[in-house]
């Protein structure tokens, strides 16, 4: 490979000018090999977030970060697989009921999840609340369950895009996470390298998301598209709401309760709608439309295979959920509606009181987060309770509640039921 | 000190919005103790590249970087300081002659200068090639020279502004140097700290400049005189063509080889007016107005002074100075009038030639360089030797060629004697 000065390439970059192919391919090479440096690539990664990029840059930057590690790939599965991604949010346990009720289908879905950071969750840490599941899995035995089960959720190996290990890290301390070209390359960077051949996106939009307003977020959705069509992946967004949180359960344990109700044909409506409209559509990329989701949801063949999926990494289905120690009730102090519940707010008070991290070796409380017994638009009596705080630690509580306060408004008009899915790209 | 989140202060300039005193304040403080990362600090610094800083912020930065570290004071010399500093240039020895001619007036020239990076010559590289002489004296000896000769040039101690030191070494490989705010906090946080009483900046302007044109360079030149103004130091800046290379001599030895005959009466006109013109600024702005400085280099006095401040470092003023062992000359092909010599080609050519350095621990050659025979605007006849290449490494010719090449023009009209000072402000 040519050989470049970063000095070089962080000035073009910095001038507002156009990075070659060839200059992309070596700075990731290097980045990832320890030539280019920390600092410089946080100078480009501003000069990046502050100047933009071109549809071809941000192709040729997602196809480096892949090529930086090794490609997984699904062809000798013997079967169709799909994916799904979302951008994050609060109370989104999607990823859940979605993978055992697409694989009830016969489609594959290996589904490699993250961890949280922040105020957004994480799926691994959600699953690992179940006594036994383990987040770690050889690539033979992701083959293996694929094959038999049809669904698997679990971390991705060290060797898969380490560039983008290394940049989402450095992002994170330099202010430079909240940038469509460097958010868009990540993610694609990864799902292009984990070999799926169908991939639906939930971007998330709304002030518990990275996207606080529509139109980055359809620029974000429609720039991942773009990037999965160029490289072959059938890639298909959905913008959908989060400026309320998903369902009614937030934190790890919490969300794993939430989701067994919808794989029993429970759930709360707009959790049911996102997880049934997500499915459909990753079925339609396999080549399976007008799939009756919502038979499979009550006719018990999603939840066969999610027993499956979770007893396939170790972890027992029928055990007790972890529940936290202690619990503080939130009471309405008068009729009404709740006429806005912010997303933003309960996930931060769900954080605090120990439901996520604020650094990537701290650990999570698998009992920690909010229950909301009401939520936005349903109609309250005085005394009724709304929200329940739950933690092992009740000395969160005061500034889980500092977090709350303003973030949720009982009113008298009876608020609309926002809507879920905003827009489709793709 | 109130302590402040580094992701947010490089939010908030990524974002155009002015930090406050406090944030610059504590970034400053916790970058020098290593709180603050070095990537977080290049983020930041190219977050002020692209977004700039308001005068306010300025002045605060460079605040932060003098009280980084120790401050030196002259109170107790019984004599008036006075300093000067050059942004840097191409043949620029201006500090050679000029330290000794003003301080022959009985004004103490405290003159901490630095090493060259790139194709712009550094003061202490020429001096050391002198026999004897040392670049690094402590403060008590700084102190005596400057009592008893007057002048003293030297390199700053290592207490002085470390956190300029840092970030320095940072912008370097992070392409955040040529930036007005940046570079104005660096050469006046140091020039506040060495506690002179008046300061006139030489900033250069055209190729062989950081400031390529007029208008950056009056920028840079009104930012400095704004901080010194500011922080009490009585400040002039004279803006100086650096389109073509300063006298004929470029290279360590060479250039303390023209300095010596500047101080003997003779030199080239160019590099004498500006000596002469920035000694007459510094002894203005030390109460000496109208002084005869052109009889000061004719009569001896400051070649006197030269050589005590030579002997006072340990250097012999009357050793030969080190010769390179291999020579190169460039022959006129016709008769005609060197119409361009530019400053750029000909910095990087003795650059190549061994007389600066790549990076900071390397080496330099004393006697490599160029000797121009024949300066911009003179006449010239076919066979006349144009210019002498000087170099111990001969293989380093036909690099040093190429940088050579186009770099001047052999042409039939008569060339207007480009002019010196190009403009003042203060």
């Amino acid at each position: 490979m040519e050989s470049f000065d970063a000095v070089d390439i962080i000035r073009t970059k910095r001038d507002g000018e156009v990075l070659t192919p060839e200059q992309i391919d070596w700075v990731i090479d290097a980045y990832t090999r320890g030539v280019v440096a920390d600092e410089q690539m946080s100078a480009l990664a501003m000069a990046i977030f502050l100047q933009g990029m071109t549809r071809e840059e941000i192709a040729r930057w997602t196809l480096a970060m892949m090529n930086s590690g090794e490609k997984m790939s699904f062809a000798d599965l013997g079967k169709r697989t799909t994916d799904k991604h979302s951008t994050g949010g609060v109370g989104d346990k999607t990823t859940l009921p979605l993978a055992p009720l697409v694989a009830s289908f016969g489609v594959a879905v290996p589904q490699l999840s993250g961890r949280g950071l922040g105020h957004t969750g994480g799926t691994l840490d959600k699953l690992e609340s179940i006594p036994g599941w383990q987040a770690s899995i050889d690539n033979d035995r992701l083959m293996r369950i694929l094959a038999d089960v049809g669904c698997v959720v679990c971390a991705p190996g060290a060797g898969l895009a380490p560039a983008d290990k290394k940049l989402y890290a450095l992002r994170d301390i330099t202010s430079t996470v909240d940038c469509v070209p460097l958010i868009a390359s990540s993610i694609m960077s990864k799902k292009i390298a984990e070999g799926t051949s169908a991939l639906v996106l939930d971007v998330k939009v709304g002030s518990g998301a990275f996207m606080k307003d529509l139109d980055h977020a359809r620029e974000l959705a429609q720039t991942m598209v773009d990037l999965g069509s160029d490289a072959g992946v059938n890639t298909v967004a959905l913008l959908t709401d989060m400026g309320k949180p998903l369902g009614r359960g937030i934190g790890n344990a919490l969300e794993v309760k939430e989701s067994v109700e919808v794989l029993a044909g429970g759930g709360p409506a707009d959790l049911v709608e996102l997880t049934c409209t997500l499915a459909r559509e990753m079925l339609a990329l396999a080549g399976i439309s007008d799939a009756d989701v919502e038979a499979a949801l009550s006719d018990g063949r999603a939840m066969d295979h999610w027993r499956r999926m979770i007893e396939a990494q170790g972890g027992d289905p029928d055990a007790e959920l972890p529940v936290a120690r202690h619990t503080h009730d939130i009471v309405a102090d008068r009729d009404g509606v709740l006429t806005h519940t912010d997303a933003l707010a309960f996930g931060v008070a769900s954080w605090r009181l120990g439901a996520g991290r604020a650094r990537k070796e701290d650990p999570v409380q698998a009992g920690a987060g909010i229950w909301m017994h009401k939520t936005q638009g349903e109609k309250v009596r005085k005394g009724d309770v709304l929200f329940t705080l739950h933690t092992d630690t009740p000395e969160r509580f005061d500034r889980a509640l500092d977090s709350l306060e303003g973030g949720w408004t009982l009113g008298d008009d009876a608020a609309q039921a926002p809507q879920i899915v905003l827009d489709r790209i793709g």
